[in-house]
């Protein structure tokens, strides 16, 4: 599981067709570049083109070599004569994109993006506009909070921290209650994931306002956790323990998160209005736990990802996940909705691995949705795509 | 208004007593470094001594000067065999500093460190840990929630965004109102920072949890706005507008903000629940919004600053400020708190500045409360600890 980035990552470098260490520029870019919408207040750079292509420039007058680190692929920038390094990447493709710079050796975020948490990380990110940006766009709409919560976990032993999304009219309905989304982030990735990277708020936002998804609550927490038992990493300050095991998320999420987020925020708690998805750890994730806890879930949605990765060889249905996936037709009434997505450019084995598990459900007769994204891969643009076509069926049966 | 910073950055130099570009490290430092706790996730670098010293340390194989920038003061690392960079600061205040690398003549952020929005950019930032922590520190109490608000001005045409916290009962007592603190962050903050960099939902989760204070929604806005007709620079997208004009930013609070946050909270809406503070800029708005506008406002709170800065000038109450603080009786009948507080440590012009104001106060009969918080400057602990002193005077009238 430790490996879905780097795979990723690797795999990229294949699909761009350039194995070199370092990267031409290649053709001239088309020179309508614009500050990149992620940037720093003020700061002009990093800057995309219509192309795609991202042109970053940073001073560094005593510097012998700097180079742009986009897509496990770099690229050499070149000096002007104040001491400026610039330089172009190929066309990227649609989406948010993760990125560092690398000046003599040293990878350090560039001064001039916002960060993120990915690829295990704060660093750099960027955005190529979509031709389909605006259903994430933040547009005049009621708007929903997202609010911060901290909890102290029994089970890890250590501070917690969740995000949870709120309608729009959630605080006018002070009588209203509503359904949960439970929405997982990726490996290497944590709970700011889906509200930053992925703008899981403004797409409901924009869903909600145009009637087409039910106002739902999301809970966006850390999918990571460890018994206190095992783990040798307390963390007594804020709630920043590292990416680590994951062996007691789903203890930790039925035990602790589930029921504290009921208490807190008015709910409606039975299975018909639960729902759960994530995106590739985080799909897997969904997939087991959902399927582990039928009783508390009725709608499953798997980004990027299912529960026999890495695997792409042929199910069993008889003996995978001991036989939960068998009878096809007990999971159709008991599920309301099995959503798979992933994107047309997704890198190995994320195709296969899906693949097989799509034959494993037909074979079965399980009924599922499935989603392709177009020109995307194992990325952020991805995942928000699928979230605009799943949160739409949720809580409608 | 827009040399806070850099002003503090020339006087703290002035007060370590170097004024070298290059810092030699000095005596050895003793050999009890941690980790900072404001680390990414896993980092080991930077680190703290019990003395109080930063050590970064950074892999740049190539590159033939490293720094590590701090409190306006360079530091230059050394390399080992291995490429890898790494030294020493002289040993700094207490509490939360921002700082960054230089990599032969890049300024970035240091990769080892989480990020936070100061000096007008997003960068590192590390913590000195401080004797009296405990106040500041996330304990086993009830949490409040830190949410995060998108609106539209209609007076700049832009998105902006606010960080409301809702004290830890809000969710339970759904029928209680509370009163609102308005709290400012500084010249080149935003809004992120009283809840980040501040920590202002835990010194508030803390003191009510002591019934010293009493529960209270905090509204933590962006202190920048522009009419949109003055503004050459309309955010379409994300509400991420550099910072700029503050010059509609009175309008904004009156007509908009407040509005907004007793349609949207349940507040207790009258003067005498209602209060502002603010740290610097944020200290001198909020001066000059709550004597303007009386009606409003019962509890005013200045933390680092005062509505003469930068003038360390005797005041003529007669003329400053149209005459606002001329009628000390009919003041101190109006005004529930007058609170000022300042660091031992702040440079100029702040005691100068401060110094006068309070003069000012004297001269005229308006009481107030003046807290010194030892051994701080022009930073973030110096505010901690004023919030955590100025809260629990709020709103027992």
């Amino acid at each position: 599981m430790m490996n879905y980035r780097s795979l990723f990552l690797i795999s990229a470098a294949l699909l761009t067709g350039n194995l070199c260490p370092a990267q031409d520029i290649g053709p001239a870019s088309v020179e309508d570049f614009r500050p990149s919408t992620l940037n720093q207040p003020g700061k002009q750079y990093p800057q995309v083109n219509s192309e795609g292509r991202v042109r970053a420039s940073i001073p560094a007058p005593q510097a012998l070599k700097v180079q742009l680190d986009i897509g496990g692929v770099k690229y050499d920038l070149q000096k002007d004569d104040q001491g400026v390094w610039t330089g172009d990447s190929n066309p990227q493709d649609e989406g948010f994109h993760y990125y560092q710079l690398v000046i003599d050796g040293a990878q350090v975020p560039d001064p001039g993006s916002m960060y993120f948490y990915g690829a295990s990380r704060w660093g750099s990110g960027i955005e190529i506009p979509a031709k389909d940006q605006e259903f994430y766009a933040l547009k005049r709409v009621p708007h929903g909070q997202v609010r911060e919560n901290l909890y102290f976990s029994e089970i890890t032993q250590s501070w917690r921290r969740c995000f949870v999304y709120t309608p729009p009219d959630y605080e006018k309905n002070t009588s209203a209650r509503y359904p949960v989304l439970y929405l997982q982030h990726g490996m290497g990735e944590d709970e700011t994931g889906w509200s930053v990277q992925g703008r899981a708020n403004l797409i409901l936002d924009n869903l909600i306002a145009e009637k087409k998804a039910v106002p739902m609550i999301i809970v966006m927490d850390r999918g990571y956790a460890s018994r206190a038992d095992r783990s040798s990493t307390p963390n007594p300050g804020r709630p920043q323990g590292g990416p680590g095991g994951i062996s007691a998320f789903e203890e930790v999420l039925i035990k602790e998160i589930i029921p504290m987020i009921d208490a807190t925020y008015r709910t409606l708690s039975d299975r018909s209005h639960r729902a759960m998805a994530g995106l590739s750890m985080g799909a897997n994730q969904t997939i087991q736990i959902t399927m582990n806890n039928l009783n508390l879930f009725s709608y499953i949605g798997g980004f990027s990802g299912t529960s026999n990765y890495p695997s792409s060889a042929e199910i069993d249905p008889v003996t995978f996940m001991n036989g939960k996936f068998s009878d096809g037709k007990a999971l159709n009434e008991k599920i309301n909705l099995f959503w798979l997505g992933l994107g047309t450019k997704e890198p190995d084995p994320f195709p296969g691995s899906v693949g097989a598990f799509r034959n494993m459900l037909e074979k079965t007769g399980v009924k599922y949705v499935y989603y392709e994204s177009p020109g995307t891969a194992h990325e952020w643009l991805t995942w928000r795509r699928s979230l605009y076509r799943f949160a739409p069926l949720l809580f409608k049966k």
